[in-house]
């Protein structure tokens, strides 16, 4: 073996994660193998790329000093009772995962803005009728959260002629965008946007964030897109607010509970569309590529691309 | 009236120009009026709207100079009988329009490649399945066509990450899209793309393109998306090819006869999604600041953006 590979343990309790992103390991400049923890020292191992471990797993190597995680949420992680403090915590930010729920989310926002969701049942009736054709620069998308993805929302939206406006904690304009920051513009953004996206992380500010009264402040004519984390959605809120009439829709690529439970009212609800958390997912590629750069820049000393402040919770 | 004020006269068999656009053009800093044939000059009158004009409305009117196409598309308006060859023609050139024709392709791109279609039928199942999850770098788009709207689509894909080739009569490299010309490129185009998109002008050269021929080279994971005119499709070359299994499938806007008859198959085959022709339209502010420019342009001895070579067809 040689003495300059380094090995990277797989952790996770649901995925084999050898199995799918194994071979894209071995094609990276650095030296890298990525192994189940079988086959991996738990006293010299220094890197794991996690989904989800359980503490037992996490306790059987004792020196980590690098933890990345294969999602780009880490709010099971930043708290985790098996990852010691001193511990490096790094998120998923491939910037084609970022293109993926770019894409998705564009496909939302057009289908709701130009009712092409309602193409396929004219075509059912053989009815030539043109749903709307009102112009993009007229329809105002809200992004809520503006890290790597809502940016590639942004970006994307952007090229297609939406005005795009975001809200974020930190307010600032990036790539022509205004982001803006705390209660008042969060209400503002809710009241004026014809397509509203949520990619916030999860956190103890975020959580149950979007309840009745956030529903209330919505347009009646606007699309709801939960592209964030499930439990910031207040479901049965969210519910009673499409059946009163704000907002017009909503596309849920996330849930309280995933899979969502067979007999869940979301699954038949008439303006409700689900996704099954299929919104964006890292490569292979871009999965050993984003360990393989977080671990040069851990070991050159510097912080790496996907750091996460673990006080902060993202 | 203010002598400086202008006459565009509208002519149209099947709207009622004056009724969508003609408030919009009093907001133009051009002192222009749209008005109706009987409210118009015939000898003193030197532009035009047009959508289809007969021969006898363009004959009312014999010094017109500048006649503006309603459509981006004007396959019937360069051989038109009725417009002297000394007449400047000039098509619509929206921005606006040309984000809608974006945000649209896309739409069909992102639905076609992550199977989003698919996602309605499985809610009804409560599947939680997720469909695909490939990533844009991996999903090679064809755009027939460069001109205002294949560019817009190409800038709008590029944003989302898609890998974007283009076809037209002239090579180059625009936006960092690589458009080639001359017929292996289009075989190969054909080859090569998961989706092909499809908004060549109408020229002899054009007309029945998308044959048996052009079918047979697609991928079997192929869409071909329609936005040019339906004469380009050779419809019932399209309807074996999809049986015969490549392209895959077809999201058409445009067809041979418009409205799209009641009892033609292509509303119920199973691989096509039909449109009414409503991938875009220039709104009314986007047709009064078109025609405005091309107005200006022309009275200062320039050619319009929109100008139309009538020997090319475009």
């Amino acid at each position: 073996m040689d003495v300059s590979m380094r090995d990277v343990v797989a952790l996770s309790d649901a995925y084999d994660l050898v199995a799918e992103f194994g071979a894209a390991f071995e094609l990276v400049p650095e030296a890298l193998r990525l192994v189940r923890p079988d086959n991996a020292d738990p006293q010299t191992t220094r890197y794991a790329l996690v989904h989800a471990p359980s503490t037992e797993a996490l306790a059987r190597f004792p020196n980590l000093e690098l933890v990345c995680s294969w999602g780009a949420g880490v709010d099971k992680l930043v708290g985790h009772r098996g990852l010691r403090p001193e511990v490096v915590l790094n998120r998923m930010v491939d910037p084609g995962q970022a293109h993926m729920m770019a894409a998705f989310a564009a496909h939302y926002v057009t289908g709701w803005h130009r009712g092409l969701f309602q193409y396929p049942a004219q075509q059912a009736e053989r009815n030539w009728d043109i749903v709307n054709w009102t112009p993009n620069s007229e329809v105002p998308v809200g992004l809520l959260g503006f890290g790597r993805m809502g940016a590639a929302i942004g970006r994307g939206l952007h090229a297609l002629g939406y005005p795009v406006s975001g809200w974020a904690s930190l307010a600032r304009v990036e790539d022509g965008i205004d982001v803006r920051t705390g209660a008042d513009a969060f209400d503002a953004l809710l009241g004026e946007s014809v397509v509203l996206i949520n990619t916030l992380p999860l956190t103890p500010a975020t959580e149950g964030l979007f309840d009745a009264g956030a529903f209330r402040a919505m347009r009646s004519d606007a699309l709801f897109v939960q592209l964030g984390r499930g439990r910031q959605v207040v479901e049965a809120d969210l519910i009673a607010a499409l059946d009163d009439g704000r907002p017009g829709g909503a596309a849920l690529d996330t849930f309280q509970t995933e899979p969502l439970p067979k007999d869940d009212l979301l699954w038949r609800h008439p303006k409700v569309m689900v996704t099954p958390h299929a919104a964006s997912s890292p490569s292979p590629a871009g999965v050993a590529r984003v360990v393989s750069q977080a671990i040069s820049a851990y070991e050159a000393g510097e912080r790496p691309p996907g750091y996460v402040d673990r006080t902060r919770g993202y």
